[in-house]
């Protein structure tokens, strides 16, 4: 869904923004938001003293807090862009300070843990839309954002039904602004579908680097050297921040394990085939995956 | 090792050159060698009509033709670029017509199996340098081969104690000449290192991508849209040449399951800590894995 029917935002129209954690993505969209004078203020709130003077030296906040009760209280728009671990706490202070009226949003790649926090502490705020930018790259911090990371990039929001419009329309016009193509499905929907494109394949990297890595410092010289020939493609993605995946695996539990679970049997059936010289098994199941990616270059994501 | 006493190659120099398999790396030493006539007559030998036909049609040889003992019998150099799986026949047919003076080299991604190969039916010829250039794309066929593929790119050196000088010194020359950085090591050291670099690697691909494709075409077009979050990086190394591929994992069958079975073992620790809410684990071992992406960067290999 790519929607024309969506408005333009107007210079201020977010009216008093407060991004709580300003990593890749949060210092991204507040790129954006300065940039294009989306708000009348932008406030970062950080946990950590040495963000917050980052933010100011980078000129991508007006102002720099680690209050987020204060600045929670006289907000326009909440978007939430911390690890995923981190959103219960701030739900729970959120619930205590937030005005009806005020619009709230994340970025979080897990959406029923955030929804489930937020509808805890915040259960008649209607004014809620869950949304997640499939953007990044490997580096973090508020030095690794960048306005064009959304350009062209998919956004899925996972709005529940009772959402005002007027809450949902701002939130899908900020991310056309940034120049993301809209998608919308239920929250359990979408941790399924991640689990699959990004959460399992980060798990995979992730194990594979580890296990090169424990090989000894005499290959390492080596392995680095010829890591071209594939185990290259494997170590961006296990570059990806620590702590943000650590929360995406603690909270999208049961769909990773699932697909876990189906890639050690086919990795079984794989090593088996090496083991007794099944040639024909190995062809086959090489000959059906080069399709998939003649998929994806179709669809121009490749 | 890029050894500057190495010499260059003058016009002519390679003299009658036959290739076997015009595949993207056998097309790309074909380019090479044309685009600086470095021989009297480049052969294309290769066993497919429309494959021989290719080769004429781009002018990436003098000659095609599928009568390889004809041809190897009045060779000076002959490559062999096919897959592992065809090294045995050739090999036998080359040990009954080639002349003591021929130079033979390979590009295969195994080493032991066809140095084992070459050794059983040319068992005096001294003139045999295994090579494995780490280099290629994808995609595969004489259309997929440019000569640039091979700059900066590592190519590996596998020679016995025994060859003699002039042949293994053409062969660092040819191999200098497509741009390549020179490597030497033993072909087990080689099949050991490359286990870890790039066979366990692509199969971690093939399995991921398989596993996923099996999901059904409900999930396919989601799932393809939403690739760029990490599951894109896998498809690329695994649409890889299914047959190249069956034959690599055949033929260092030991290697490659001894990394399967440690990949295995540490699969099975991140399922644990996911299943059972381990966030230090998963920690500790993400942060780990970005230091050697920081290793491939500083060595220029990423």
């Amino acid at each position: 869904m790519s929607d024309s029917a969506i408005k333009n935002l107007a210079p201020g129209e977010l009216g008093r923004v407060v991004i709580i954690g300003y990593g890749l993505i949060g210092s991204s969209l507040a790129r954006v938001i300065l940039r294009d004078n989306l708000a009348s203020e932008l406030v970062c709130v950080d946990g950590s003293a040495e963000v917050r003077a980052k933010a100011m030296e980078l000129k991508i906040a007006h102002r720099a807090t680690d209050d987020l009760a204060t600045e929670a209280a006289i907000a326009d728009l909440i978007i939430i862009a911390t690890p995923i671990g981190a959103v219960r706490q701030i739900a729970e202070v959120l619930g205590k300070v937030v005005r009806p009226a005020t619009v709230i949003t994340d970025v979080c790649s897990v959406k029923v843990a955030v929804a489930d926090a937020l509808r805890q502490f915040l259960p008649h705020h209607r004014r809620t839309v869950p949304a997640h930018p499939i953007a990044g790259t490997e580096f973090s911090g508020p030095e690794a954002g960048f306005a064009e990371v959304f350009n062209n990039r998919w956004c899925i929001l996972t709005p529940e039904a009772e959402v005002e419009d007027s809450a949902l329309n701002q939130i899908k016009s900020l991310w056309q602004h940034c120049g993301s193509n809209l998608a919308e499905m239920s929250s359990e929907h979408h941790d399924r579908v991640l689990a699959i494109t990004s959460h399992l394949p980060h798990l995979i990297a992730y194990t594979i680097v580890g296990t090169v890595t424990d090989l000894g410092t005499e290959l390492q010289s080596e392995i680095i050297k010829y890591s071209a020939s594939g185990f290259r493609d494997f170590t961006r993605i296990a570059a990806s921040d620590p702590v943000m995946w650590r929360d995406v695996f603690l909270n999208n539990r049961e769909p990773v394990l699932e697909m876990v679970m189906r890639l050690q049997e086919d990795l079984a059936i794989m090593q088996r085939a090496i083991r007794t010289g099944d040639g024909k098994t190995l062809q086959e199941h090489f000959s059906r995956t080069r399709a998939i990616r003649r998929s994806i270059i179709a669809a121009n994501q490749a």
